[in-house]
């Protein structure tokens, strides 16, 4: 059965508006401490603290602000349900480091449109620019999955994908034991707390809603657990510092409930990368794979010399 | 030894400024989190639950933006250092029940100035107006303890203290076991993240300022661990229903640690008076004491049926 018509083209080539979000260091510091930092990790969580600056993946929340609660999805994909969409991929670059506090410009396209039979995909990007600098602090692209919304029609001819930045292959992790390993025990108010970041989807506090979403009982944001495992892997290999980190980027492969302990498991790959994927512990479930951190050149190595 | 000298009359006549403080419903649930709130309780924590509304001890938070960090108490108090400030007791007082976002207008007035001979009092109060209503929604009575500022001269004639709506008498106990008892841990990071709500003091999570205080380790937020405990009592006898309390007191017996387990035991005096006293349970000592929540008439009743 057909749902109805998207017409890919125009999707693309419309502008939904640039959005502007002011922050400031309790932002900074409550993002960290949503994430499950311990208040000893004073350059996270105390804006006092000898070089405290926001987490590389803070990057994310940006286009949650007004940007991404205001894109039509209603109006561009059929049979749309809000109840149904679950996230699927993240990849975010990191631009100039973040200021503590400022002013971010964020604006977005849709790249791409794909149906995949029960589900419909959409490719989001957004980049981020501190007003101060007029630079990009952070360019996201992130792959949403809206169950039920696949099985419509396009409008005229195909093209070609829209280019986009992140990679879309698939990591092989290497045929070794992981050179890291941590493990965390998230909160059972986790949730509860990160979505004072901006992410306020009902599915991650309310029960009914998240009946609704299939669910027995309210999950763990993936950008959470995404921002929970790229914690891991920075503070075994990287250590934090503003600049060391090019790029973060995985996918959501299985839901987290909050109060369950991700193990994070870490393969280097020199000169730069770290592939990482995060398990489950309870249910031995795999919740992010294919997923690294990429450090800029020397960023690896110097932050690592700072444990 | 003479420490300067105070003009106690010229202070209490003297107007420290109104501030306005906007708050969200995000300021509303993260206020609930930090007092421990888990994510099932709605009605705190979720601004789309039924009943969703400030707690009542959240009226002792808008004095903390802009307010109590801009009054001149280096200029008020000779040898006055904040690293040596404690705060010693709390009286809330509840007017018309918080609306879930708002501005707020809060202005102040330092009742009294003591001279304990190691240590000054002060006493500060302020009043919180609801601009949409114009109406009080929360008036405050903070006794600060100031250490080592004692021994100070006063100028001009000794007058009556100004008139204080919190009753500074102490309540006697019922000689019975308690009638309820909540007992709680609280979370390491919990002082780290009830900062947020706008008391910044080092104190709470700076190990340095922590020692120049006397303490091994930064000690959690009187007002949080008063929080805590009303919060026991709410749920207990009140259910936390909007305007349903009239005032909540007590006095700041001991500092409590992160991490530490509180345990509050509650006396039921009616018609409307719960007394309690909340003690940490790891090193057995009172941190809260001379302490009750008066409800309103009915309001303890009504909603404790709702249980």
């Amino acid at each position: 059965m057909a749902g109805g018509l998207v017409d890919v083209e125009a999707v693309r080539r419309t502008d939904y508006g640039t959005f502007t979000w002011r922050y400031t260091e309790r932002d900074v510091a409550l993002y960290a401490l949503s994430l499950g930092c311990r208040w000893s990790q004073g350059r996270f969580v105390y804006e006092g603290a000898e070089g405290f600056a926001p987490l590389p993946m803070f990057g994310v929340i940006p286009p949650y602000h007004e940007l991404l609660p205001s894109l039509p999805l209603h109006r561009i994909v059929p049979k749309f349900n809000p109840m149904l969409l679950l996230h699927g991929e993240q990849y975010l670059e990191l631009g100039v480091p973040f200021p503590t506090a400022g002013t971010l410009r964020t604006s977005s396209r849709i790249l791409d449109i794909q149906d995949k039979g029960k589900a419909a995909v959409v490719v989001i990007a957004t980049s981020s620019i501190d007003e101060a600098s007029g630079k990009e602090v952070a360019y996201n692209e992130s792959t949403t999955f809206l169950r039920g919304a696949g099985g419509f029609r396009t409008a005229g001819p195909a093209t070609a994908p829209a280019r986009r930045r992140g990679a879309t292959t698939r990591h092989a992790l290497p045929d070794r034991p992981p050179d890291a390993v941590v493990e965390e025990r998230t909160g059972e108010a986790q949730a509860a707390l990160y979505r004072l970041n901006g992410d306020y989807n009902p599915l991650h506090i309310d029960p009914e809603f998240a009946a609704l979403g299939g669910f027995d009982r309210p999950i763990l944001h993936g950008l959470c657990t995404y921002g929970v495992a790229a914690k891991h892997v920075l503070l075994r290999y990287g250590g934090g510092a503003p600049g060391a980190v090019h790029s973060i980027k995985g996918r959501f492969a299985a839901h987290v409930f909050p109060g369950e302990t991700l193990r994070t498991e870490m393969w280097l790959q020199p000169p730069c990368t770290v592939l990482f994927q995060t398990r489950v512990v309870e249910r031995d479930a795999l919740a992010v794979t294919n997923a690294a951190v990429v450090f800029r050149e020397g960023g690896l190595a110097a932050a690592a010399a700072k444990l």
